[in-house]
């Protein structure tokens, strides 16, 4: 096999790994549209839309043994593949938890999960989400490690919003327990969704620099 | 490199994974202890144990390049590693869950975070989680197909006992929403932790069979 189409192999993995990064920013935006907007459609989506991203992360890897048995591969190579798995689980994971969310928001509905003195709290936690899973994705196809580090920032805003959301439940939340549980819950699922952000952004700058520190 | 000495490695490969299926075994078993027993030095103990399961993970994802680069890898090999690199994942993420379980431990010690009326529910989860990273290690030393179809029973008993809990939670819990909070998410743990055991079971049947379902 010539290196020029094993490239074309190194370029369809990059390809499928960019469009699960699209399809992850799309499922938390859904889910979030969802939680908010107490829409059922949205969430319905969310949940049919899933498969898709389950299907891709088989593809990765089932493509890693046609990308290498072919083919002598080299350190970087490999260090292409550790990643390329890695990211891959991140991405479909994110997929997963967005899902977890649109779950919720189906077993309450019509009532809607977030009561209004929590809406500014789990707007901010969607908005910061939303902005991870576009940098992410920038991250993905520009290699940007600075792209990478504000990509930090973000999760930091969703920990804290995490943070104030438990707060504020145990401060004498007037909806019950049920309520509260739910959004415990829910705050988790974003929470996990933006550190398997991270974990993309941290393998892409490990397979750019060999460091993975960020 | 003889084909010898690449077995070699891949002993080496499982017997690392080996390792981690104890120390994450371990993990949870100290986790439980510090979560029924109210007992600060075993949550210490977690704590303290999980760099180790973290170190292990690196390397086996730094095994991976030396295992194949000096030889040229056939289909089943490539399988194998992506399997490993799977297995290696979710084993460290298994002992992360272990750590979350402690910390809530820590967070409210010397207050238990299990009331008296959720104690049989958590030590039932408490039990199961047991006894799945007892023969998640048997899975990986065996590669018996029939235990890691039992080991998906046992994840059904965690998911039942986190259903029941949640269900206790709701149906007016007398010790305030932080504490039904708490529980709902370490309750959560132990779900994820079960999960990724199947995980680990799922890789190691697909390593033997070419086959994912079980």
């Amino acid at each position: 096999m010539s290196r020029d189409s094993y490239d074309e192999q190194l370029d369809r993995l990059t390809g499928v790994l960019a469009a699960m990064s699209r399809d992850a920013s799309a499922a938390i935006r859904g889910a979030s549209a969802a939680l908010l907007g107490v829409d059922r459609g949205a969430a319905d989506a969310v949940i049919a839309a899933d498969p898709v991203l389950d299907q891709r992360r088989a593809e990765v890897e089932a493509m890693i043994p046609q990308v290498l048995v072919r083919h002598q591969p080299v350190a970087s190579d490999l260090r292409l593949v550790v990643c390329a798995l890695r990211i891959a689980g991140a991405l479909e994971r994110m997929g997963d938890l967005a899902v977890h969310v649109a779950k919720v928001v189906l077993m309450r509905y019509p009532v809607g999960v977030v009561p209004e003195p929590a809406v500014p709290v789990m707007t901010e936690m969607a908005d910061a989400a939303a902005r991870i899973a576009d940098k992410t994705a920038v991250v993905l196809a520009t290699r940007d490690r600075l792209a990478a580090m504000q990509l930090g920032l973000d999760d930091d805003e969703v920990d804290a919003a995490q943070e104030r959301l438990l707060s504020q439940l145990v401060a004498g939340w007037p909806y019950g327990v049920e309520s509260a549980i739910d959004l415990a819950l829910v705050g988790r699922y974003y929470e996990r969704y933006a550190d398997q952000a991270v974990n993309v952004a941290r393998q892409v700058v490990y397979l750019t620099t060999g460091t993975i520190r960020l």
